[in-house]
């Protein structure tokens, strides 16, 4: 069954709701993209918090909490597992990013582990979700094949571990195995902005606060990155100009909502 | 007493001090705001340095120290007690920037004992002031209360430290306890920016290498960044461009001193 | 002997070859450079992997290997001796950028040490040069002395080691040892964008990938770092825009080829 795309009028209601709440989104992420996905997040109204100690992660109580796997270290590792056992002893619901597994034989035992430790949604990139589901890893941390070639290892990973699945790409597909949608927003463009799948977790972390059923959440989430992104780009003269203006266009979108359908 | 605000002739003076000078900001701080701190420095003329392994710590000679508690770990921790010692058996100031102390209870902890080993000044949020103070604090990085209900608080501190308080929010607070001084000077959308509250505590830290009188070098700095965040929001369509425009505007202000007085 | 400077001609047949292979480029580098230069090798068409765990780099066979000393820790210094090592194992060409050489004692120790393990290229600032070949060094991360008072340091440290060796500078000068080409491109605001001697090793390794003769790939990564950013300072206000700009024409410089002979 194909989930109807993401629609407009809902996604309002739910950024208005985020503004309103103003999320806790703890974040373990890496280095490259911890400051565009800090600034995404202030911008959609949600509050980040970066903290990556064993004794930190161990008590924090955020309203979302997400891993995502790029740049990993023992410390790091160690960190998530002990995040990850926190938010699942207080209820709080979890993003997983698997960067690069497949890619890398440790990062993709980690994300095994974790994927099937109950997070809320895994989101990955084609080959990081195929990898996932049994199959062939890609190279680096780009994905190597499209993403609709994933849509079958996506639903069965969902079904195995109980998550949403969403794959970004120049489509993005978000399932729970049953239920699959596809989002057909973006800017080519948006594959040379490094660190923007890593927004893409944060975003649906940050909606998870707000839309309890997570295709919905993942769905909105993809597709407000990618309005903006569209948004952004009619005047952006390079991925430069486009990642400022996404950031822009982040701010504004809940603020104005007509803008959301502009898109349409 | 209320001390009277920052004057454009002497932060023009300053401005062109520190342009002279160059001085090497020695910056322990986050993975989400070293950019930003790296560039604003680079803006206003002074020259940053983000070493943070022990034995680079235990032997460096800058003009100042910033020392910022964003994003903590063990080896984090022991650098910034190494570099604190070293900058005080030197005579080099140094600032403390507080982030999450009252939100997390190793922040804290770890943030108390670093005010009573003699900064020149502490900058915090108005929650993280207070909790040095021995209050209620917030919760994740973001101030839970006004800036001005930290006051009180805040001129506790400093009469307990020794240092300059300053407080950053709609309105910046600074006090050495005897006189204090309030900013009116900035942008809402500052707060969409991430790490901007680190790039205050760096500007700090830059004037302290020109002007003695922690009370004024911590206005003047505040006063500046607010200055050009006005400034650059005139132009600005959200906070991505608006950080774009600040660093610009930061790049400019001394150099064309006029500036400094369109703003008063 | 003076050599020739880039020839456009010869820069765009490259960028075209860079565009095509999208080499894996790991990078070992330090956080306040990492976005930046992860975001300029996707614009010229290359694929970052920034991985700095010890059995990620040992399992690792990126196309070429990027270990920039900004920032190190003890276990990053050990990942760099790990990744250098399976690099020089699998014959895959490697680059060194001994960022504070001269300036921290143990940054001289590694970076010397890492000199003489064979990298196709060394790059660095005069001041870091200078040390390296066993000269006074600078302090801080910036260089102290003009980049043309390095030549001869340049040279010997070439005949020394084996590598090329790149400054950067207001000019750029590159040496084998036996061809010395000087890059006159650039602007001098680009002195006032963090981490941007940091993305020129990063593009130096790119172009490694598809030039084979070191001299020429290093010559060209630094004009095509510099012509760009002569294009991006026609329309930006200040540093901040010019780092958005100099995205936006590394994105654009390939595909429109016209642009490479504008600035000739």
């Amino acid at each position: 069954m194909i989930f109807p795309s993401p629609d407009p009028d809902h996604l309002g209601t739910m950024l208005a709701a985020l503004r309103a709440r103003r999320p806790l989104v703890h974040c373990l992420t890496n280095q490259v993209a911890a400051n565009l996905t800090a600034n995404a997040l202030l911008c959609v109204g949600a509050s980040p918090l970066m903290a990556e100690a064993d004794d930190e992660v161990a008590v924090l109580s955020p309203d979302v909490l997400l891993i995502n796997l790029g740049m990993q270290t023992p410390a790091r590792m160690r960190a998530a597992r002990i995040a990850v056992a926190a938010a699942r002893r207080q209820g709080i619901p979890w993003v997983l990013d698997p960067v690069a597994a497949g890619a890398l034989p440790s990062r993709t035992t980690l994300a095994l582990e974790l994927a099937t430790s109950r997070p809320a949604v895994i989101k990955g990139n084609a080959s990081e979700i195929i990898a996932l589901a049994g199959g062939q890893g890609g190279r680096g941390t780009d994905a190597t094949v499209p993403t609709l070639e994933a849509q079958a290892s996506a639903e069965a990973l969902a079904r195995h571990t109980g998550a949403v699945i969403a794959i970004t790409g120049p489509e993005d597909i978000v399932t729970d195995g049953q239920r699959t949608t596809i989002v057909r927003h973006g800017h080519p463009m948006m594959a040379q902005i490094s660190g923007l799948g890593c927004v893409a977790g944060a975003l649906i972390a940050a909606c998870l606060t707000v839309e309890t059923d997570a295709v919905l959440a993942a769905a909105n989430a993809l597709a407000l990155l990618g309005w903006t992104a569209e948004r952004a780009a009619v005047q952006a003269g390079g991925p430069g100009s486009l990642q400022v203006g996404l950031l822009d266009e982040l701010s504004r979108i809940g603020s104005e909502p007509s803008a959301l359908h502009d898109v349409r």
